[in-house]
């Protein structure tokens, strides 16, 4: 956060409105790219990828309409959004593991463009150290304390082999870390002070499969799933 | 699904219990495959990385409650999570776009070990074209059509750069597949007959950031979150 306009986001909100919200404001940091200045909530849903009264009525919630036939102010949008679930801005994200995972993650639009910085990479694997990927130098593990600047700001994103994870999750947070995004599809032993979210590729596919199947027992032939529903 | 023995997973389960109970499978496969025969709700909580008491609570659902002193017969709780959310077993998975992302799903161990098959690569680039990945080959999307066996049972993983994600999504559903699993950042139009999740990256560093926010204004130092609560 920016030290001199310090922002609270709104406690109390639901994952699954964080979550929209949090498409909603990437989806209008791309138009706002691209230079639109007012949006309709159709338009705004189609970007999205969610239904026009689900994107209504999460953002009558921020106490924002939009103005009848002229639609939602782009910019006043993307602040009110801000105000509500903060800005990650100046954010810094280190990734452990460069593989094909952290590779993609490294080169991912969807960070930058939301506000994070990747800071730095790290690796075990001493072929690896001291080489770099975009731009960005790959470090050794052991030198995790003295590459963090701020450790209890920082977002580490574990993209290592399962195996390695709760080792690496460990030295993460004895380092200081206190926030981890982990896609290794094993459960982590960490101190409750930490904050955790796991993506786990294998059950968005189950979950995709569980769906499908409904969908095919049941003649249902109307199902868009949403990761956060 | 095996056309002998068809399964029709258990409808109107929340999408959160779903990947709850597709979290415990995973966890449950990887005991198995370490030839564990009986686990305690203290340990499947910890290797699904949940709390016991929501475990516990998930099991129950199903009429699962395990044996006093013994705890849970690893078969046969897998026979019974994959009677209620559907097994993927013999479901082919199709990978369009092998960058860094796309060939990190080919190895993702997650995939296999839930019962996915990856079964064909697609990337528009001719110079990738003809070459293999993890003994993959990688076709031309122009080849969908030949490629795919049983379009409508297939899932779509979207791989591609977020501008490529509209087109590839309209080539898989032209071709027939019905389930789409995306990484573009972006919304996809779609027939309201396809099912479909995203995974947005972004979306998760900003739902992260949040609550670490929250949990830095409040003082809270307990928080750890799921990606599906």
């Amino acid at each position: 956060m920016d030290s001199e306009t310090p922002r609270v986001p709104r406690p109390g909100l639901p994952d699954a409105t964080v979550a929209r919200l949090a498409i909603y404001l990437g989806a209008l940091n791309a138009l706002h790219a691209e230079g639109a200045t007012t949006i309709s909530s159709g338009e705004l849903a189609e970007a999205a990828g969610v239904n026009p009264a689900q994107l209504r009525k999460d953002l009558s919630h921020l106490g924002s309409y939009g103005t009848r036939g002229v639609g939602y102010d782009v910019a006043y949008l993307r602040f009110q959004l801000d105000q509500h679930i903060g800005s990650p801005e100046h954010w810094p994200v280190i990734i452990v593991g460069v593989g094909n995972l952290g590779r993609a993650l490294v080169n991912h639009s969807g960070f930058s463009s939301r506000g994070f910085r990747v800071t730095a990479l790290f690796d075990a694997d001493p072929r690896l150290v001291g080489t770099q990927v975009e731009g960005h130098s790959i470090h050794a593990l052991e030198d995790l304390e003295s590459v963090l600047d701020d450790p209890a700001a920082t977002i580490g994103v574990i993209a290592t082999p399962p195996a390695a994870a709760q080792e690496v999750a460990d030295r993460l947070v004895g380092a200081g870390v206190g926030c981890l995004l982990s896609f290794a599809a094993v459960g982590l032993r960490l101190p409750p002070s930490v904050t955790v979210r796991r993506v786990d590729l294998g059950s968005e596919l189950q979950i995709l499969a569980y769906h499908r199947q409904m969908s095919l027992a049941d003649g249902i032939t109307a199902l868009v799933s949403d990761p956060h529903d």
